[in-house]
């Protein structure tokens, strides 16, 4: 039986991926010396760390102004450690309401003493079926940042190319569940924060790209593990970085260099995305509800309108390898994530299936 | 050529733990359901992290105050996190001056905002070639806990049991190259930290063991993400964890567990460390600074009294399959990291290179 997975993340790789990984694991099964067990420190892992900064360089086009560096403790961690670095003149963030991970950054950056953060504008009343506009005239007296949620993996809503407006304050974009996937330009972003396990590797790690010129106004009074001057001070070695986790971020990165960029893997998302929403749109069974220019290629959201209806066919889905279509607890309905490891293949086989529920 | 690894961490996996990897992922190159894929969510994922829990409490004897969780970032974030959760009656904390990384603990206290953490004793004079005593009678009433560095990687020496006081005051243990390995009773300590690079399976992850009882009294003025009891409410699932350096963690465990128990492990590795420092003390071209009884049986550090003769040793012995017996960098001399996945056929073969160089 064929099979695949549609969990929103960690979620299903390349198979020449995992084959590489295997590789790696097999050729050094008696050596010890595979990637699992050479110290940091050797200048076979400094190299690694080098040459998957170079391929982020050179897939996203950062401009030199631009460090990347590598970090763990999940995208949440982030949204601790951003306000803590970033929120110091103002002491006030603002962000937009477009969803559970935009709610989540909120409470930490609230959570952070001394530190304030309010949302601009909110389409909770929608059910987070569209999205805010993102303001354009922004009072930057007001706020140390923007903190924005790119694509909203709960909701099924992305900012696509062409909804930005020019910024006059530094803004903070969470990628993490399109970086890698849809083809944003990030010049015009202070810091991006996307950790991997969706489409660029496995769970572990988080990439962190952010501008050395505003990471100079940042706040020293830190602890120095919790400053990310510290990381790329030390091309994030300041400790045991998690070295399996960049390995597969490094052949996920040659993979999608191979295949033809990130320009390859969004017109693949486009297709994969298109197929499902095109189905999802002509039937009388199912409704995608998200407004269609601000659909997300990543995670399609949709429903049979029926509570108990949409479990029963999760569940179906899964005995025929249709894996975790389930909507986010609390959120409801059905979700199948589509990233850069889910073969067009595997739309086809899910939108066999809805027909014939 | 035989080849063996003594770095100080990442370091050696037992090859049967290295295949299991291998099978896991092999098993699963079709099906987009192996553990670098699966949801976080999903009840696979959930069992393994209860086994995992399970397999530390009845591995370590824990009592049922301690609770078990799973984080990021490594010791280093540790080391700033356990003051901002915990120092916070006195605002100070207690330390011993036992080498690189209680120094680097103590920098880390220092920087969190409104804390102060000083050395109680050191042995910097004596180039930490012996172990200050952990006194007895700290004035607990000044500090809100004392932080023990318990086996010194760099200087390879370690508190082993029957070298503690009874404690009138928390004590924080970070156990980081030496949990799993040596024996030693948790029983006494408030929270234990340790890495698993070293004895207990791959980066990227960093087991806590802390007191239920303990963690109520802890800062609620910190970011969700950064308090303890958000890891312990949440099962270490309050955002996607380091999937797949847990499940190494559970093969490493089961392997320890197969192979005898802490117990054992103990016994295997004062085996390996005798044989290498029996060998040194009875060389003439080569010593052990380290005080007898302060020695660690996971780091042997030792010398041939050159400088320059050691780093030609270190790249002899690299040449000849022997790999990063090179001191820590600042440190100098030669080490040799002994961990759970070193069979006494590395010490052997490192041994005859020795006596031959």
């Amino acid at each position: 039986m064929e099979s695949y997975n549609f969990a929103p993340g960690p979620a299903a790789l390349p198979q020449v991926v995992k084959q590489e990984l295997i590789n790696e694991l097999s050729d050094h099964l008696d050596d010890q010396l595979s990637i699992l067990e050479i110290s940091h420190r050797s200048d076979s892992f400094v190299s690694l760390i080098n040459k998957t900064q170079d391929s982020i360089r050179r897939l996203f086009n950062l401009d030199d102004d631009f460090a990347v560096i590598f970090v763990s403790g999940g995208t949440t961690m982030q949204f601790a450690l951003t306000p803590m670095n970033f929120a110091i003149q103002q002491k006030k963030v603002a962000m937009i309401d477009s969803g559970q991970f935009a709610k989540r950054a909120l409470t930490m950056a609230q959570e952070v003493p001394h530190v304030q953060a309010e949302f601009l504008d909110s389409t909770k009343d929608d059910h987070y079926t569209r999205l805010p506009l993102i303001p354009s005239n922004i009072n930057s007296d007001q706020y140390d940042y923007l903190h924005l949620t790119i694509n909203n993996t709960v909701e099924g809503t992305c900012y696509h190319e062409g909804m930005y407006p020019d910024f006059n304050l530094p803004v903070v974009a969470d990628m993490t569940s399109c970086l890698g996937e849809e083809n944003i330009d990030l010049n015009r972003f202070q810091m991006v924060i996307s950790s991997t396990q969706k489409n660029l590797g496995i769970a572990g790690l988080t990439i962190v790209i952010l501008r050395k010129s505003w990471v100079k106004s940042a706040n020293l009074e830190l602890p120095t593990i919790m400053q990310y001057q510290t990381f790329i001070d030390s091309n994030s070695l300041v400790n045991t970085p998690p070295v399996f986790p960049i390995f597969a971020t490094s052949k996920m990165l040659d993979w999608i260099e191979n295949n033809g960029g990130v320009a390859e893997m969004d017109h693949r998302a486009r297709e994969r995305a298109q197929l499902l929403y095109d189905f999802l749109d002509d039937s009388k069974k199912y409704s995608a509800p998200v407004k269609i220019s601000d659909r997300s290629i990543a995670n399609v959201v949709f429903t049979t309108g029926d509570d108990q209806k949409d479990l029963d066919l999760a569940s179906r889905a899964a005995k025929a390898g249709l894996y975790s279509i389930k909507g986010y607890r609390g959120f409801g309905g059905l979700r199948a994530s589509l990233y850069n490891g889910m073969p067009i293949e595997g739309v086809q086989a899910l939108v066999k299936f809805l027909g014939e529920y």
